[in-house]
């Protein structure tokens, strides 16, 4: 692992101390070239069946790419969407619950996840019930069909009881993990977590575009979940008309467009991370790199909330917002968490000593 | 209208006779260099609030756009979705139909309605009624809650019977148009068409990226259609977690993510029409010419499809196959409509005299 190779890889931080992968990841030099490749080639060449021919292959790579990172037994497990939240709309949606039916989740949440949690509840009269991040297995009783919560809290970067969570799913109640923080953040295996469904971005920790993401599906529900759609790329075979039936597996769940633009960026993103060292060396470097500067805050007497081995690191300022623009005025990119007195810092193998001694130069 | 100046703007007619915009519309030069200084600007600046407001600003334009080429009296009634297909599932299932209901459909419709459609009916038992593409005004009967034809048929470049669907539509009848070969495409308004819901497409004859599209939602429908999530962007305010309520326009149908390169691309794609003539001249010149070239092929013994004024020329071909190969080899891109032995050529504005004699030349 080379922290110097990889960052050169992200013009970003030429200037900037993009501390924010945690809403974004940077944008690789590769990424741009390759999008504008294609580009290029649409424009050129027109948009028939050789674009799609170059669609289907990078949407195949992308899946490939998507499953080795969330160590899936079997690639066609892992869906296309364009969004952590699309993949838990589409699995909040599948489970047609009822007023009958509880989903437990957190009361730290993202919007992603509370807005369709809302919506069950309003629309269909589904019970919700949110306790502590930690609580969320314990909090599991008879009227239990899902627990919906953060793999790693986008608050605070703390872990879900992910030991318990597995008991929870072994006994039978699903468990939909949102993986925003998760995947290519940290290292992992869905099959090893024990999890139901895994939704995941593209744009944070894999660096790709806005508008990628992934659903992964066990083998559980692999059938079972129903396609929302399904539309041309989900069908087995599209010309069967109303006699169409989706494909058998998590393809079934794929977004309903992803362009090879979009794609060629993700690819190659991804390639950019491996090639500088490696995706399991980056989760581990990041973690490390993570932990020193939240000793650093603690050093310094910052109140940090209280965290896992992950890539976030959130401390309370009774004035987040000034702070955040005030390390903007600085060129260094952090984000608050609105209503919370709370700033977080993203910090990925691609940050330096550098980014970090600025940023804490500032909250001295 | 100059076609010759709309037509020096996008680069594949440099060397390709181009007649496939019913699949996607050629690439500006403007929209690729749209795309392109979006990427530039995420990649040295990183994807943080600079980048969520030019999206917004971007999303903003896009649907001001789309709604001037629906004719739409609010611009909040159109949500930007990824594609035509999108947009007919959100309908589709926000209705909540039943056994006890009816769709009423044409025997010649694309997968991404008949997909949704077969759905419909293998999961929830709803009955899906499939008619002749005139006759589907006709068919409705005391079940039927909801109508979902093609405007412009994708086979043939019929119009649907838009004057008996209005009256469908005001006994109370749900009307669902799939705009795909409509907008950009024919100049028209989705107010005086009278139908209750309007999908359309972004990439074909609105010459954006693939993964754009817009559904246009009437006032009976604005506030009752179900919100599919609804995620971030969806939500009058995404911080109110469990008790987040949605838009009460369209907006509450905005697709999951839209880019900030993929609504530049979509932009450019728009204003450069505008700039070379305008959209409404555009549709004329491309009717015109379309018609024109539906004669030349009669006048060859070519068995045309029955037409409207459209801008799709469809004819019989015993290879169909063949033919599309080997016009590809002449560098003219026309498509087959699979296991009906017909091609069909687009014709924009965009398209000169010599590209339909290119095609000509081949089919005598």
């Amino acid at each position: 692992m080379s922290p110097a190779s990889l960052r050169s890889a992200f013009p970003v931080f030429d200037e900037v101390a993009y501390l924010n992968s945690g809403t974004c990841g940077p944008v690789a030099a590769a990424s741009v070239e390759a999008a504008r490749e294609e580009l290029h080639i649409a424009a050129i060449e027109g948009r028939a069946s050789n674009y799609y021919e170059r669609l289907i292959d990078l949407h195949g790579r992308l899946r490939s790419i998507y499953a080795t990172r969330l160590g899936a037994g079997d690639v066609n497990d892992v869906a296309l969407t364009s969004s952590t939240s699309e993949g838990v709309v589409r699995v909040l949606e599948g489970l047609d619950l009822g007023p009958e039916d509880q989903v437990v989740t957190s009361v730290d949440e993202h919007p992603g996840l509370t807005g369709p949690l809302a919506n069950l509840r309003a629309r269909f009269g589904v019970q919700v019930r949110a306790v502590g991040f930690d609580d969320v297995a314990d909090a599991v009783g008879p009227a239990t069909k899902l627990v919906a919560v953060s793999h790693v809290s986008w608050i605070d970067g703390r872990v879900a009881p992910l030991d318990a969570l597995a008991e929870v799913a072994r006994s039978g109640v699903a468990v939909l993990l949102d993986g925003a923080q998760g995947v290519g953040a940290i290292d992992f295996s869905v099959e090893e977590l024990g999890c139901t469904f895994y939704a995941g971005s593209g744009q944070k920790w894999m660096c790709g575009p806005v508008g990628t993401g992934m659903l992964w599906v066990g083998a559980e529900w692999r059938e079972r979940l129903p396609a929302m759609g399904p539309i041309y790329m989900n069908l087995v075979d599209a010309g069967a008309g109303l006699d169409a039936v989706p494909h058998a597996d998590a393809r079934r769940h794929d977004t309903f467009t992803l362009s090879a633009e979009a794609a060629a960026f993700a690819v190659a993103a991804h390639d950019t991370v491996a090639a500088h060292g490696g995706w399991a060396a980056a989760a581990v470097e990041a973690a490390d790199r993570a932990e020193a500067f939240a000793e650093e805050l603690r050093a310094r007497g910052r109140d940090v909330l209280p965290r896992g081995r992950t890539t976030l690191v959130s401390w309370r300022d009774e004035d987040a917002t000034a702070f955040v623009q005030r390390a903007a005025a600085h060129r260094i990119v952090v984000r608050e968490l609105p209503g919370r007195g709370v700033v977080r810092a993203s910090i990925g193998a691609w940050n330096s000593e550098d980014d970090l001694e600025r940023l804490l130069a500032l909250v001295a």
